[in-house]
């Protein structure tokens, strides 16, 4: 939890910062999207595919996360920082899995 | 799909539609908050809570459209129309479980 | 839970009981597969392979039995018992989306 | 793949290979016990729930399995090697939450 205090040199994603965000921008339209159809009343059903959609968009953008760590954080990282990473890491997968 | 296409006169969410719009903007809000996160650098794996969080959110509003889709479209529906809504219910429950 | 006590004419499975017990006996070997293939040492990687296929599985027959539910046990119910059942159809499907 | 054939020296879980074995027996008991279920025609809702507990057993066997192996192949490895494992496990990842 210190880790997330202060101020890191780099990140894993750093080379891929305008990539991530433009995913995300592009799954903050599709939220917007799903309240405009709920708004419109739109099929449940219809609704519930774009959720799916979404969240398959969402995990697309943690595995990147993950592997982006994996590699920068956990590899790049000093000696003494990579146990430590690599256990917040399956911490995350546990919690990404829904078992954490 | 025809469904998708007529004007139906009464969705299973059309009740809590209001409560369903302000769980959406507040999921909005948390992908645009993880963008912001992107922006400043912020430690990958606190980002991945994040992703995990709107996650849990949008199975929660899932389930609730399934549960309403349940009683008002299919147990609501008539007698002709309930098969097809338990199927197109099913296949919905395959997306969400990623199996679909 | 009173349902589960009771010894009930039909389940929504019944027709296909003999293809279910197919599918498990199946997965039980694949479980004793991976059982051997630790016991051999072999690759972590090539086990979590195995595990991931035994969990598509179990989701295919999760996701056979809930139709045999929603057909027989909900729609197939009388008046009194549809809503409660439709209920416990919810709470299964929040529990194989691992948010029950 | 290449990894698959060799006979390796020493596996991630190797330490807890008896405590992975016993689990693992533990799970095939409980696919015998869901098929028994069947056999007795129990509450299709009681089945569903046996095979999401089998389902959560699973994941903490693969979570475990990870974990040995981002400790004991990735950060264990020797420096060619760390790249490729670290790719490998991205991939398990990606099929435990059914995106492979």
């Amino acid at each position: 939890m210190a880790e997330s205090k202060r101020q890191p040199p780099r990140r894993g994603y750093t080379a891929s910062k305008d990539e991530l965000q433009k995913r995300l921008a592009r799954i903050e339209g599709q939220v917007r999207g799903v309240s405009k159809m709920v708004a419109e009343e739109r099929y449940c059903i219809d609704v519930l595919t774009q959720i799916a959609a979404i969240e398959a968009a969402l995990d697309k953008v943690a595995l990147g996360l993950l592997d982006d760590h994996a590699r920068v954080c956990v590899l790049g990282g000093e000696e003494g920082e990579r146990e430590q990473r690599t256990e917040e890491m399956m911490a995350a997968v546990g919690r990404l899995l829904r078992r954490g």
